[in-house]
């Protein structure tokens, strides 16, 4: 009897939590939503520096709710989990338990540490990832560039160590407190190849000017090319999906008409 | 007979407001547009700081024959709308409306409010998409990417989030006044990510530089992407709007042939 | 006798300028090549402002030989000119036209105005295109997507004024002497759209930063979308260009065929 | 007898070297790699300011010992070059003798110069280049696009050049410290064009806003594109790898047929 009423609530609770078809799960997966929204909002609250202790209370308790709220939807989904042990260390699984974790430490620590483990709460906002059917296709895409990408992140590596201890070279008697090491340089070099252009840090030489000169005209191109290839690839994942659709729909027909044939 | 008169004029009317094949048609539509540069620019020119009272009164008289012609263009296209009230809340007739109904409220509300009323008039600008009719492939390219460009939103949307709220966590003791929460860190985040790089907040801290460091790896070429997408799909309208026309002319040759056929 | 000699030379003349096949020809080519060189390094050392007289007149009496060389250049190419008319008002007849008449201009009006039609010698530079066969792929990738660009150019007109209204409104009071009418706003649009961001102008208000947000996020994008676009005419105009070749190919392929079944 | 050592080291000794497939080879191209990665990190620590003698000591032996290292593996490589000129004038080979030669040039130029000398170390760095197979398929991309990036090197020389002198004609008198001459302006030419916008020199003339606003409508696309052909021309290598790949794929099955043919 209580086996029977056990199967039963489990079979209901997983309904709603995994199975996004029925009303229930939809509703479900939009009160997450909302409580991930909310959550994020609270934080970003939290850091804003007028507020009364009232304020911060209402907060406070706001966020206990929630952190209550995540710590059963994470030991729902543990416990309907086919492997539980896989759903922990999944990626969704890592950030279900950032999610709450950082609360339930603090008590061991102490207070005073609260503050640095919080900024982990930020990271809740990776769990509407899991709602976004469309990532599938960003991960085809990974997979097709794969290679690419290591060589551009290799390159982009090598360029910016170069730029480096090329501006350092140049600039490091003129401007000794900006450009005091190749690892002070490599802001400069950063800040310079994506064009950011803050203006805290760039070449007075006329070496380090000429240089920059060279360093644009190869690097920034360069730092765009990564977003070209993400978009080729992207463009192909799509192909790959709809014509994995079509065969789809292809076979079902050849079964429709295997049933015609054998019905006539 | 006076019902003949009615016709006769709604017909012509409806020819040189709708119909931009004929003569008449094509003048009403570079009046309209004429119209709308001018109204432009006696808006931009109302801002200068130096007008005296003269250069104003000849730029208000202008602006109120111009509300009158908008004004009579939205009852003329109001009275040819098959569906009046479809008009009126299709995108250009709200444009049509937002063009002049700020005029007509201020008298409402008293003079003191007009200044703010007038900003609305800057939306005459998107009376002019009404006349391009390659913005039709730009429809079609946005149906063709909807799926990815919520994507993007939502990713964007969340590493907005993270990048803010991780900022605000390395400069906010440094630097309290420009990182004084997360909403003024967000500030830098978008100036940061579109590589603007205004220079008036960036990270002064070793642990603020090393984070803005992966933030721009990863971000700018998030940010780069939509745009690549936004290109490959309009490529790909223009492909389906080329094979549209090759299938009408081979219909229409079709037809032909079929004529040929009956008469021979 | 007489009219045999100038035909002669006319014939010689004309294969050393126009036929680049031939050595003499080649060797003219490059020859122009230097000297379009040398005038623009002239020009440029000119606006040094550290120069003495003696370097001056130096660079006076380069700039006075390349004068000469350029109009008999310019000359040469009007008398093998098929239509000298159309010649002249060509882009490189213009071009032709403007790298020397400021010289010669400036004696009607004086000594005092040389300095302000100096400037028309940068244009020499446009010579060079005449050298570079690739610029042919380049006016058909441009005729591919003429419509585009002409309503990337709309939209980006648009964009632009709403753009620099929008702020105006929203930062005018905060900062009157940035933001003072719609025309000096347009300068922090376009700083802005195009990510440049000297940092000598932007928002402080927080309904200006708001605004800023949904620009960016908008409009950036935009402006990359041009590029994207001419990219894949770009590619387009070659595969054109491959076809077209191998075009030729195939009926050259063919008329052999033929010649050989005649000889056969 | 000394002859077979000799050989059999050789063959040894090559294995190791050249071949990547044998454990050893694998084994060593991972030893070469870490000592590159020591040797990048060392010199940027050398450069850092707070040092005392001690560390700087560690240091230097450290890079003496990788000198020796690099030496060995240099001639080593140099041992087994079929062509060992060829070798000594490749671009591997220029990257490995400009990665010793300095530190032994310096003993006789004496030991003031080596501070200039110790920046061709940075090269190192590309010496990791020979161990990533994706290089091959750059070049082939670089290939198929010679011609447009020559083309758009010339164009973004012609760009350059005339908005340098544009700018310079606008703004020299305002500001004739920033715009001293043609090629103090490039500076701000380049940082404007590749959107970097330090904020160090901007146009403060009206006549020089509206120059730039027209240098950034046409020069910034102009600047975006070579990322965007070099991209399409990555995705042409690949396709081209792959259709090679399948040809031999199906060569071999054609022999394997061939070969089952044969047996039947």
């Amino acid at each position: 009897m209580l086996q029977e009423i056990y199967s039963m609530i489990k079979k209901r609770t997983h309904n709603f939590i995994n199975d996004n078809t029925t009303v229930a799960g939809k509703l479900f997966d939009y009160l997450v939503l909302l409580f991930i929204f909310i959550s994020l909002i609270v934080y970003a609250l939290e850091t804003l520096p007028d507020l009364n202790i009232e304020q911060l209370a209402i907060l406070h308790q706001i966020e206990l709710l929630l952190i209550i709220f995540f710590t059963i939807e994470f030991f729902l989904r543990l416990w309907f989990a086919h492997q539980p042990l896989k759903y922990i260390f999944s990626f969704y699984g890592m950030v279900d338990i950032i999610s709450v974790l950082p609360y339930y430490l603090h008590f061991g620590f102490g207070f005073s540490s609260l503050r640095a483990l919080r900024i982990f709460r930020i990271f809740r906002a990776l769990k509407i990832v899991r709602y976004n059917r469309a990532i599938k296709r960003f991960k085809i895409a990974f997979n097709i560039i794969r290679e690419e990408i290591i060589l551009f992140a290799i390159l982009t590596g090598i360029l910016l160590y170069i730029v480096s201890a090329g501006i350092y070279h140049f600039e490091h008697i003129a401007q000794p407190k900006l450009f005091n090491s190749v690892f002070h340089s490599l802001w400069w070099a950063v800040v310079t190849l994506f064009t950011v252009g803050y203006g805290d840090s760039y070449p007075i030489t006329l070496g380090g000017k000429i240089f920059t000169f060279f360093v644009l005209i190869i690097g920034v191109s360069m730092m765009m090319i990564p977003a070209g290839i993400f978009t080729t690839a992207l463009m192909k994942a799509r192909e790959i999906e709809e014509d994995e659709k079509n065969k789809e729909n292809t076979a079902s027909n050849h079964s429709i008409d295997k049933e015609i044939d054998e019905i006539s």
